[in-house]
């Protein structure tokens, strides 16, 4: 007997709020038999799919982790055994993580695969944060890149620089004096503010505000660690004057 | 008698499909007395908010609209006569828009105001389309740039150009020659994936892939207009790799 194909969806689950979740995640969940989770991703979400089974497949920088290809294979023969699988990930599924190298693979194997966009932690938590990631006034766009990268090499921080664009570093932590370091090199303003934030937008969130020269020193003196998110421009300098409800929310500078 | 002090909600409504709200905003929308809504947002967004008066504000790129110091007026009166207030926008607040002016407006104000982030155009639309934003196979990560600027004056295209990063424009077909033209002078090969996006994430959705050189006049040909989100980059050729259930969403090349 032929089991049913079943679907993937490839879902993003936003920036660790639970109440950032879509309502079209919420209706995918609904559905869902099996739910395979990052550990990043609040377990709250899973309220949304009562009947699902859970497998957490999580990473965390640093730590052990399920490897990328077993996770794929899994989702492959959860799929065609005739399941509706969710593969809920943190932030948005395309930017950074390897959502694309899922959806890749769903393809590549047959498999029916709908992304489902999740607000991506460079948009979420500067909104909870009152970073107005790109007042026309100050600049002409906000550019999201990874500090962590496979061969080593980074991004183009010379170039970045230059661009004038809001910088979101993403995974940067334990690269932020060198990060910072190739900035001022690159000609950034050593007194650029810049801030990071850990937890963003959730009960948890901590965050430093200073300057591209002092960010590292601040972050690690309050504590600060990965995960983190990293932004640096002179939209950073606009929090304090953009209204926030939620200023109870813990500051540590 | 002295009213109550009202509250403002900003809220990003997503990049299109009603669904893409969400359950933050949806709360949000349950309490609201007034809703000041933009043209671009599908109103089904305010089935939500069933109470709300609802005023439309909105902007079209070269259409008549109503002046942003109206709109910060009005918000501010509609709060300090203790109304709770919706100021819903396409995609995110603090992406593009005025999200950024009006939660100052209303921090000078001293009226409360809480940004619920949403998903913008730039990461909702890809992720429909299939564009992996960020693959680790192929860049350090993405850029949203504005083609249309208040001075006339645009991005730094060369040093957008030699970043590297996936480049997404928002508001900028008309300008779409010019861009194009700055990018390749600046070294971006002719032949590099591009593809521009009208009513992304939603059932109108028409979209061309073509290439940098070939992609203005692919979008003339093909009737697209604004407004539209262009995207460059090597990631827009791995679109036809990625799974898709929602491959009948109408391609017009």
């Amino acid at each position: 007997m032929q089991a049913r194909l079943g679907k993937v969806y490839l879902i993003g689950a936003g920036p660790g709020d639970p109440e950032l979740l879509t309502l079209k995640a919420v209706r995918a969940l609904a559905q869902v038999d099996v739910a395979l989770v990052d550990d990043l991703v609040d377990r709250r979400v899973l309220e949304h799919a009562p009947d699902a089974r859970v497998i957490a497949v999580g990473k965390r920088g640093g730590c052990k982790s399920t490897p990328q290809a077993f996770i794929e294979r899994l989702m492959v023969r959860l799929a065609t055994r005739g399941n509706i699988v969710a593969r809920v990930k943190g932030g948005d599924p395309f930017v950074f993580g390897r959502g694309a190298e899922e959806a890749m693979a769903m393809a590549r194997a047959g498999v029916p695969c709908e992304v489902i966009p999740g607000i991506t932690a460079g948009t979420g938590v500067c909104a909870v944060l009152g970073v107005p990631l790109t007042h026309r006034g100050y600049t002409h766009g906000v550019t999201f890149v990874t500090g962590h990268t496979r061969s080593g090499a980074g991004p183009d921080w010379a170039a970045l620089a230059r661009a004038g664009t809001t910088l979101v570093i993403y995974m940067g932590m334990r690269r932020l004096p060198e990060i910072a370091g190739a900035l001022m090199t690159a000609g950034m303003d050593a007194s650029m503010p810049a801030a990071a934030v850990q937890h963003g937008t959730t009960q948890q969130q901590r965050h430093v505000i200073a300057t591209l020269a002092t960010l590292a020193d601040s972050s690690r003196n309050a504590g600060l660690g990965s995960p983190a998110l990293i932004v640096i421009g002179k939209v950073v300098g606009l929090a304090d004057q953009v209204a926030r409800i939620d200023a109870e929310r813990r500051a540590v500078a």
